[in-house]
């Protein structure tokens, strides 16, 4: 198995009613990476720039994942600074620094032309749709997105969605790109462009899976100090998508527990700030959270 | 078994994406009553003005509600006009008449003083305790509120929760009430006071149900068109205590299936106008409804 994920990694500097950090490992790249590098082998597509401090590199490669597919380009890194007030469901962007992320185009090494699952996290959907036009064949592809590609590049994103079998999407995202106020409409709305099951993250609340023949829905765990919810959404996708790669399959079953491990590794990373929580978190960890999750929704009888 | 319910009974005019209704059977007595109705004997404590149309009092009385205790006064019924936009979460009040609701002082009867359950609905928490007072003992004791009595009387309604086993609580309301933007610190704040349980109403996410031993979350049914949610959370606390009152019980799996009904019951409610679905409901299309919302949590392992 292997998992190949395509997106950014930047330099966040984040202060929330806990505290603040700055200039610390982010990105939707190396969230995904840290929670998939749990279940299996990892490599990383993107662009950092010269000035990407080394011990943010030995973070990411201590914990196996490959980075011969990270560019580092003259210039500065990608920077995001932003805040979450009230209760924390919303990121307040203060300000973006795309740098040598604006010149990024992703080349994919002939080794990884055909992994078992490829993840396109939240970029450009041009440069996603780049990846997917490497690609020989993968068991599995998915992509996320955000609000500013959806008001930009909606043609491209389409593209991408009818290209992939799984979209991952927030659940504001899905109601502004399907133009709806209801979630169920939303869901259908982008099933409708093909992939075979679109997974509607709604934080505080878990998540919800439409596809096809089904529906289900996995809480999230219940948490009375949440420290940083950065990064929540694609630590997340790490989760589900290294457990599918794991699984090597995505049978309905599958991906019903695979939910659940991408719910209860995000529920870990929201308790510290940044990644730093996901760089002593164990499999055994997630597993006993995922029989906690279990629990929660566990009815005898009806 | 019997259930007793204290609320209000009321004329709704409503306004919604999907068309709008003028003086209908409204109130939170009323929805719960007619839910509640599904599992067993209900007798329903509210006023009514003399100019409260027959053909709801025949309404309720068809679905077998005892309407012994729902006093006739000089006057005028108490009416609320609302209208919701956009996502359907909100309710925007646009007038409400309290009329002869203002003068009430609930009078439980001899024959009532010992019900299987009583649930106190919506409405001023001192009224809340005068009900409590003039009863004998009862299975189960719930009661639930609204901003409004916690913006004015926050010390009767303390005194209500303490008194209580179960407080069925909109989220936003929990929040406010325990002065918290997390919803699991203000679940166990409102557990602390007393309470066995505490179950907090999501709307389209479900509700969640916390108590000293253990947390359980139910989904909401997807539904792609909601027609009017008033009284939705009504309904369902009629689901849940019918369903509590019927089996006699209150161990930690039948508060669950419970729960499970309520969002049953409350899922079919919203997707017609005011009470009218629960005119027809059927305890076999509730039944169904949960097996498919057992479904949507289910997992093979984990």
């Amino acid at each position: 198995m292997s998992i190949v994920v395509v997106g950014s990694v930047a330099l966040d500097s984040v202060q929330t009613p806990s505290g603040c950090v700055e200039e610390e490992l982010g990105g939707s790249a190396s969230y995904f990476s840290l929670a998939a590098s749990l279940y299996g082998e990892v490599r990383l597509l993107a662009v950092v720039g010269d000035d990407f401090p080394a011990r943010h590199v030995h973070c990411l490669r201590e914990r196996g994942i490959d980075l011969s597919g990270l560019q580092v380009a003259e210039g500065r890194t990608f920077r995001w600074k932003g805040c979450y007030e009230g209760d924390l469901n919303t990121a307040i962007t203060l300000d973006t620094q795309l740098n040598v992320f604006s010149q990024f185009h992703p080349t994919l090494p002939e080794a990884c032309r055909e992994p078992s699952c490829l993840f396109l996290a939240n970029i450009d959907p041009d440069l996603q749709l780049e990846v997917l036009s490497q690609i020989g064949g993968a068991g599995l592809t998915a992509a996320d997105t955000m609000d500013f590609w959806i008001q930009r590049k909606k043609d491209s994103l389409t593209r991408v969605f009818c290209r992939v079998d799984m979209v991952v999407i927030n659940e504001a995202e899905a109601k502004e790109y399907a133009d709806t106020r209801n979630v169920v409409a939303a869901a259908r709305g982008i099933l409708a462009l093909g992939p075979k099951a679109v997974v509607v993250k709604r934080g505080e609340y878990g998540c919800a899976l439409f596809t096809d023949s089904g529906y289900f829905v996995a809480p999230a765990y219940p948490l009375e100090h949440v420290q940083d919810p950065t990064g929540a959404g694609d630590t997340f996708a790490g989760g589900l998508i290294g457990y599918l790669a794991q699984a090597g399959e995505a049978s309905p079953a599958v991906v019903r527990r695979a939910i659940l491990h991408g719910s209860a590794v995000a529920s870990f990373a929201v308790e510290d700030f940044g990644v730093r929580r996901l760089l002593t978190l164990s499999g055994s960890e997630v597993v006993a959270r995922c029989r906690e999750l279990r629990e929660f929704t566990y009815l005898e009888g009806i």
